[in-house]
């Protein structure tokens, strides 16, 4: 579909598309009710893609600090600024986050996309930004469960990581980069287990099985499996973060199977300050951003094969 | 059973025994069987008794800063002191704390117990022993679940303690002291809950429904429904904390029921210092101990009340 | 001096001041050089008055969540809402933050007030806007000094307020309010003790000499004197706070006199949930504020009374 | 002098050293005042050396959990395992720690050493005793550094290390893998610069000026002017620790000069538990002990060297 170019009012800015990473949550999204979505407050139909980065390519009245070229990544999710959650620190709380850039807002998978507050604008200086977008989803939500973890992790430790594609590859980088820990990369596919070790894992299993005493697991599947072997693996004051969506639950008594003294946490995507932490350590040449880029012409194939699953990495859509 | 008063060994200190509370754990522990004992490394038979005050009777070679007549009351659960858990202050989580004082050790219901290292004595100053023994456990455990939430209690929320009895007084009693914030307290009994606004809930109601939005739900029972509904009522970034062993679980996807970006912990007793931290606050009048006294004589009874659940307090022994 | 009530532009809001606090900082920037504002990025002249509270006159396009006639308090420091500093929570560490309504640009000794954001407003609910201004310097202030020493007190611990003015005041009502230990007032002024005593001080004193292993030490004078003589009676592990700007330092080597293993902090206002935090305090009851009312037409014996030292309590001169 | 192998009571474990860290504060307390000794409850004359590591030649009864042959190095300062301190993990604020192996205990410039708790043992695992005794000093005093500045570093961020020497260099490896923060170090010596680029480093500079907004600086050196400097650079919200013992003092007023909303720390030794660490950190590979090797029969050119400070890197005297 064909729109024009959306002009930038007072305090917006817009942006120039470079590329925009293509997320499982799209599938879903695709095929969501308008009833639901109408109850979250989504706008629909909508343009999809969440993980968007290009060039400033106009800016509003009053929009200070970002010039026009700059290179940017977007922060997806709204966030107001005001509520208790944002005053902390905690904008990935706010409750203005359901909705966002590519879920009931247009987001990037488009020529431009319309920015409304400087806030959601991460200065990429001299990163790539047909390939940072997933930094900003991808990578922000994984560094935000590593964060989470941080304070259990002690040199001599180990953490495993379940799950090793998109968010898992970057949950590796994080942790070497930000703990002393040995770090176990557990996936069933043996190419993404080769790219585990690439980024710095210590060790790579096909299953969660026969891990014990550990400082931390961070579950990036989800199901009834991994849920109920990772929380067994976890040491007294450990902890077990759930990013996966696959809807897995624990089926044993909390009192005798959780962690004794330790810590159960899930998903709540990641603050600005996360995202701008992992566009830092990108930077800095900390982590990198494995993609598999698609031309737009072949967007149908990119959301193909995360369908199929057969992304040893994260799809990116080249929009410039 | 009459057994000889013991005698203390190098670093050994005699304490005779003041009062002791009764815990309804004692009632499983007296029908455990013989093997799974063996299995914890328990020493079968042994006194129960594991919330013991008294005074100091007797010091072995080598015992320093404690004199014979202080009153002091005593930490359970043994911990090895140079463990890596024992280092780092986190002493609930020794390996050692599989026996204690009371299960698998000799316990306080006799007149004299032998404590085999100074750093299980809690100098009780001015406090009384015959009924200080349940601030050590009772209290200590309620403490110690509180001080896992602190960082998540704002000044303007409101936490609930689910479960009135021993613990959760205790904990109304904590939140009161150390947070800003509104406490309610719910339980099926009208007796727990007129004590529980006594001891300075602001609110109260009989079932857990209907509440949310709160900063920490304490979970002192522990069935299916006081999970569902707690883990329901914490609002994003929030805690539930269980510590009830009702044996209940989540009957959905942690995914889409846990707390956002909050926090799930479990029970495990409380530390050493946490223990001095609750005779420091009774000390400061800032925590009372409500107990109900039984003679020495009348223990069976004392015991058929806990099993019976009809106690509105701690039920505590006098041996002296 | 009459000037037109201004109409509030796209996201301000125009704030009919009901009270507005007087602070000594006040009477320096009345002699603050021209070149000095300049530099800070000041408009000069201004209207003083940096603890304003009133109603809600009327609300720029875009305004949400906020209607004519609510009581508000105001967040004086200008903060971006967007730099590293404030996507974590401690937007009192933002750059623009050297300008703020009162100083540098328009503050509430007006009969209107005009907010550029809704992150300044702090609904005040049943709290009456005569006397809440002071909550939002005075008491936010003072909250972030305690704040900062909340992990280093424990029950059973001691903390030491030095000077018990508008400020300290305000802290020992903190300390009693968000922990369980002992609080001692230090001041000069019997009046001013007695006052702190009312409050919830445990002791008081006319000097901070002979205090000894404190947990903490806020020190709202900043003397020579009270400095050395405050880090000196911090416990290893302890904290010093600063928050008093009288200009003092410390003559000795800092290896052998600071808190082994402490921490020394200093003044840094508060942060906009350091004020909602406080407003939510006073709404609870749990701490209120002392002033002495003057009317507008009086303000000059008002900061007369500031200057003299002579107030007991915090000045706030009514405007409605 | 020639003295008998002590042999270990009960609770006790012999060593035999292997190697043995000489320290700048060894020096000092060769001059010590016998006055000044006994009152810090020292037996002089002792045997120095605080930094030893070696084999276990002996266990006293009771010891569980080592054997003879067992690779270790030792924890110097003596804890009590049972003072509020300790039971927090903080054991290098007990009290006792005003004496230890190497300063008015016998310490590890000996053939043998006598271990009054398996507490004080550090097992090496395949790590060199004959190099591993830094570890336990100028290691794990850099650590404990590093750690308490680990929550003000972010990703993005830049670290002074002031003081390249034995402890600095220990403190840029730490940095460097636990933070993903630019490294500056500082010395006015290019060989240890040089060593500093080689431990991970990301700049080195001869003199802290110039330096600004800074998330932490550590001054190893700790003069009037590294102080100075060194607290001007730090950001708002960031740390200044201060571990050299020069004696030095801020000359200005610390209200306007201490960093806005920061910390300020000083030297404490470090916990049993950083020692762990650092020793788990050497046998991952991730920080590496670089010494200068003395025979015993040299040891007075090793001290010559140390006091000359000549040394690149730490001197370590080897005993087997």
């Amino acid at each position: 579909m064909e729109v024009p170019a959306p002009s930038p009012g007072p305090g917006e800015i817009l942006v120039r598309v470079a590329g925009c990473g293509l997320c499982r949550s799209d599938l879903s999204m695709r095929q969501l009710p308008q009833a639901i979505g109408a109850r979250l407050g989504w706008r629909m139909p909508f343009t999809l893609g969440h993980e968007t980065a290009g060039w400033v390519a106009g800016v509003g009245a009053g929009v200070t600090g970002v010039r026009e070229g700059d290179a940017v990544a977007l922060v997806s999710p709204t966030s107001c600024g005001t509520c208790a959650h944002c005053l902390r620190g905690q904008d990935n709380c706010c409750p203005a986050g359901a909705t966002g850039r590519g879920y009931g807002r247009d987001g990037g998978l488009a020529d431009y996309v319309l920015v409304d507050s400087v806030r959601a604008l991460l200065p990429l200086g001299d990163l790539d930004p047909r390939t940072a977008g997933p930094l900003t989803d991808a990578g922000a939500t994984a560094y935000h469960a590593v964060r989470r973890a941080l304070p259990r992790i002690v040199p001599g430790g180990t953490v495993a990581v379940v799950g090793a594609g998109g968010l898992g590859a970057f949950a590796v980088q994080f942790l070497r980069a930000l703990t002393a820990a040995r770090v176990v990369a557990v996936d069933t596919n043996p190419d993404r287990l080769a790219y585990a070790t690439d980024f710095g894992a210590h060790d790579t299993q096909s299953a969660v099985d026969g891990l014990r005493s550990l400082d931390a697991v961070l579950d990036f599947v989800g199901t009834d499996e991994t849920i109920a072997a990772g929380v067994a693996a976890v040491r007294a004051g450990g902890a077990f973060g759930l990013v996966g969506s696959a809807g897995g639950r624990l089926e044993k008594s909390w009192f005798g199977a959780l962690p004794r003294d330790g810590e159960v946490y899930t998903f709540q995507g990641s603050t600005i300050a996360d995202a701008r932490d992992v566009v830092s350590l990108a930077a800095a040449g900390q982590v990198r951003v494995e993609v598999e880029q698609y031309p737009f012409e072949e967007v149908a194939d990119a959301y193909a094969a995360v369908a199929a699953g057969t992304l040893k990495s994260r799809a990116v859509v080249l929009l410039s």
